[in-house]
């Protein structure tokens, strides 16, 4: 069995970042659930736009980068963080993203001045040529989900979360690979009820609860570009095994929906990953109980805006 | 003299308000400014997307308002913080606003369900209107930014922010008719500096400044449907002679810049209005002194978003 890191892992690894990375802020707000106030965790306004660099961070923190640096293959989010956090460390990074990533997202990654290659294809096309790099020059490779320091680094969130007060007895967290909310599971360790939403077209986890860890997807919709992993990490597997986390899935449209609520009653603009846990409540796919608390994690923003 | 409000008047302002209005966040960032950190607000996660909203209420909630309701004129944020606070409290509003306002100010007014007059023309068109309207139906006009619960309401913003820690000598704040800076300089008394910020082609505080309280300026720039004051607040100018202020402009080109900065530090999307405060320091028309510790007021979110 895989590793799974703890509270201490998590707190450790909140010590060490804290310097290299935002606390994003938490607001309470009645303007995006009818008659119902909510929590909501604005991971967005992380460095990069996504919680991901968090995990970046703490792996290079604590793992002899060589001199040859880190390579990552990346939809885009993960290869933004890795390149980020590689920069403000002092080592190089070389960045492998499929075309699909899209403009808003390659741009990222280029502005961090990662030495950055954009493959045409898909995103297996673009893990091949990062393998081959890593084989080549020994570079480090960062996994974007299922590593230990990543899936620690991820849990710093939920750990920061309740040092601002997290007020909920359930939190709602969208799953691509599962980073993100194996962190929250590891962290909390079973002390509040776990959401985990997921586009209709990327149903990763939960086909994985019903056919086992080894289930494969076809991933597709409009997150998937950040949601959109084929296989669910073995770490976000066990720790759901272990602590239970209900699994729930939500239409593209819904998402979409939410991406515009955001906006309306926070002025946030999130990419639809962003969006994807609001989407639950919006949509009625998720009613909570009378009187419970829910509070949502926005963890990602970055679609190509327009600034007027 | 004008009655100037006073901190007791801003802490009644803050319980009065506190179930209506966002608590908006503080975040402390070293991605907007190279090699120091800073302190912001992010008042544009603020309900109607804009500090207004909080003077709106406040006015509301202690003024009578007669059955025919409340009417505002405005180049768009006033108003749509008036239309929501109106419709809130059970209220009817009709609200007159000049065609420059531009579709998404006016769509926002739209959506709050006020009676809404796009009127040909300019401001003082629009303001025209909703005086013949006000002595026709005996609706109770609210100003933009110069009545002591208007002032009063936007005080409540600086004194969260010090609820919330502001860790500033320096707090920077944009100018149009000064209700924002009002409230600000009334809650602190003197106690932290206060700048004021302009845009080059929006000059009203600083003219008035230079060449007394009745001052007329010509207003223009990517920022004057939010901080086109032609003419200072007579509050704004009172308290800024009483405890000083430090005016300053920048150009139109810095505070596009400042916007951009602001996307991509923060996730952040305002309009020009909620830049210009950073603008300052990204600019270097302010250089803080070695240790100055400084915040920012983002004060504003309503431009046409693009959500992709």
């Amino acid at each position: 069995m895989t590793q799974l890191p703890g509270q201490d892992d998590i707190r450790a690894a909140a010590a060490l970042i804290a310097p290299h990375v935002h606390r994003t802020p938490v607001m309470q707000t009645d303007m995006l659930t009818e008659g119902m106030s909510l929590q909501v965790k604005l991971e967005n306004t992380q460095k990069t736009g996504v919680f991901k660099v968090r995990g970046a961070f703490y792996t290079l923190l604590t793992q002899p980068v060589p001199e040859a640096g880190v390579v990552a293959a990346s939809g885009g989010n993960h290869g933004a963080s890795v390149a980020f956090a590689a920069r403000a460390l002092g080592h190089r990074a070389r960045i492998y993203v499929p075309e699909i990533a899209g403009p808003a997202k390659i741009g990222l990654i280029r502005e961090t001045g990662a030495d950055l290659e954009v493959v045409p294809g898909a995103y297996a096309d673009a893990l091949k040529l990062a393998r081959a790099f890593e084989a080549e020059t020994g570079a480090m490779q960062v996994h974007a989900y299922d590593g230990f320091g990543t899936v620690a680094g991820q849990g710093t969130c939920t750990l920061e979360w309740e040092e601002q007060g997290l007020d909920a007895d359930t939190v709602i967290i969208a799953v691509g690979g599962g980073g993100l909310i194996a962190g929250a599971m590891a962290w909390l360790q079973g002390r509040r009820k776990v959401i985990a939403v997921e586009p209709e077209l990327a149903p990763t986890l939960w086909t994985a609860l019903r056919d086992g860890p080894d289930a494969e997807v076809e991933v597709g919709g409009i997150a998937a570009n950040a949601l959109g992993a084929r296989r669910i990490g073995t770490i976000c597997y066990d720790l759901a095994r272990q602590f239970g986390v209900e699994s729930l899935l939500v239409t593209d449209e819904a998402i979409a929906e939410a991406q515009d609520a955001l906006w309306r009653g926070l002025r946030q603009v999130v990419e639809p990953a962003g969006a994807t846990a609001l989407a639950v409540l919006r949509s009625g796919v998720y009613r909570p109980e009378p009187g419970e608390k829910v509070a949502v994690l926005v963890c990602g923003a970055n679609p190509a805006p327009a600034v007027a």
